[in-house]
């Protein structure tokens, strides 16, 4: 179906500086060989289109993310002590899900630019767009049947994939669910998080193990790892409007959403009435962005859930590395924590 | 991950006149008790929502559709001499994939009713209706994977769903891309019709075929069935609005989306050049969509457009019905005959 394209003809944009709306960890550097890899793979399969939907599918593809899930992916199948290479096609089959969420989300929060490039409905039309996002959730299961494991194990990683993108869609129903209110407990918002982020990390992490056959002990850490993992970045993730680390992302975005974001809500807790009534006003979108962000960054100093969102998010990273332990692969598995660490640090 | 729930509470809906937006054939006439047996199962399945993203899914699959495609997957199992029972989790599964492309499609075409209800978007909004049609492909592979079938069959059978999921996406970008050109060769309508129209009847014959066992022969005489029936049941929806039935999409929807539809280019193929001039002037979106329409209808009847294409869709359908020689269902193949012929003559 895939017209595979020989030399890779846009290597040179896949090494374009990244100004990503959603900051992943790192640009390759932890493990620079394989996210090469990686893109060539795309390169090859995508640069030369058969039709338009292939073209529209490879225009969101080709942009020069940073490949974290399918990375999560094959390095967890080497953790559990088994060869990533034949899981290659299972690695690109987690990104065309990853990146069909983002090219609905940028419909949905009609954003024009992804990853230095106009988005998909920037530049074809928000009809083709979904109809792309469509595409590619459809084109990981055909990419899946790809893989040389068994077809039980390939079945496996298909259902868990695909359980994945099913709570990523519940993630974002509850997020929108939880728009403009601060009152909601910290828990509501675990939750979410877990299934809006974590759900495709756990995903990828337990599909690279189930089709690299390893046992169910050595699964369930690779799961744990990507449950502590998701959490942890998406905490993260929170944080940077209000530490003044460039993302791509504008730092008024969160507000001018109305979400209600880990430090918001641990913010919110914590504060006196007046504290809470501030909060409440800064989430209403009666202001203009610029100055309810001002507002909230005043906020979460003042009532400390800065530094508190920011030592749960590497209480989470902790966690992450420490649920590697005893898995034989031990340079994967040094990867993998570097990658954690990567997550609560992404200005190194 | 569904919760399962005990008496069907909707049975009495599922009997509700249909006014349908698009125009299946019959209303479960044919094969009363599989379609009974599938609203049933839906219902058990999903009328007790666990959650608001589930209860959103299943707001778009109890509406009371026809089940045309889980009827051709279990009775093209059947017809090659299996018992098809243990396939209704599949049959669920391509419900799933079409349901999803009509929530995106009402999102695109901004459609406020189908089958008699809001749609999702109507109801629920454009950005939880988005995730609803992903979420709704994603539970196509997880209700794949309780099939019963050998691993190798269903992922086979997943393979070919998703493949034809990606056709209908190709033959929508397709069919946006003809608008409002009534030059374009016949063939390239035909090739869009299978794609959007043939591929999800294709995917659903063949899948049951292979989750059924069936011999290469079996799988491919369903397959040309479906294939036949795709373009006759395409080509017979594009003569409804000129033919004056009920069908519940408003009559002037085709020229009011600018869709050069079967009749159209086989009409402005045999007309001469004034006649032509009068083709692009309908399908321009100047005229009011009532006066569109009427012109179109009158140039359709002068050029005998409506006749050919009638006569086109009536070769497809006998096509259809000899397709199935030789298979050993002989119940099953004359309910698939049935089903053919219900598709160009849907009054009946």
């Amino acid at each position: 179906m895939l017209t595979i394209h020989h030399p890779p003809v846009n290597e040179g944009t896949s090494r374009i500086p990244l100004r990503d709306k959603r900051c992943d960890p790192g640009e390759g550097r932890f493990t620079p060989e394989l996210v090469e890899a990686l893109r060539r793979e795309l390169d090859e399969r995508w640069s030369a289109a058969a039709d338009r939907t292939e073209q529209m599918a490879g225009h969101a593809l080709l942009a020069p993310g940073k490949m974290l899930r399918p990375v999560l992916l094959l390095t967890s199948a080497e953790a559990t002590g088994a060869d990533s290479a034949p899981l290659l096609p299972a690695a690109l089959a987690v990104e065309y899900l990853h990146v069909a969420t983002l090219v609905h989300d940028d419909i949905i929060d009609d954003d024009e630019l992804r990853r230095g490039r106009p988005t998909v409905h920037a530049r074809y039309g928000t009809p083709n767009a979904l109809v792309t996002g469509d595409y590619l959730i459809l084109t990981m299961v055909t990419a899946l049947s790809e893989c040389p494991a068994s077809p039980a194990a390939v079945l496996e990683a298909a259902r868990v994939l695909a359980g994945a993108g099913a709570d990523v869609c519940r993630g974002q129903v509850r997020e929108s669910a939880m728009a403009g209110d601060p009152t909601r407990p910290v828990a509501d918002y675990l939750e979410m998080a877990a299934l809006k982020t974590g759900a495709l990390f756990r995903g990828a992490c337990r599909a690279g193990a189930i089709l690299a056959g390893a046992s169910p002990e050595h699964t369930d850490a690779v799961t744990r790892y990507a449950e502590h993992l998701g959490l942890g970045f998406q905490i993260y993730d929170d944080l940077l409007p209000y530490l003044g680390e460039h993302t791509g992302k504008p730092a008024t975005s969160d507000v001018a959403n109305l979400r209600p974001t880990h430090p918001v809500l641990v913010g919110y807790d914590r504060a006196d009435s007046t504290g809470k009534a501030r909060f409440t006003e800064a989430l209403s979108g009666t202001l203009p962005a610029p100055e309810a962000h001002r507002l909230m960054r005043e906020l979460l100093e003042t009532t400390g859930a800065l530094e508190l969102s920011r030592s749960r998010a590497t209480e989470e990273i902790t966690a992450a590395r420490d649920s590697l332990a005893g898995l034989p692969g031990t340079e994967a598995v040094e990867r993998m924590r570097t990658i954690a660490d990567l997550s609560v640090d992404r200005s190194r």
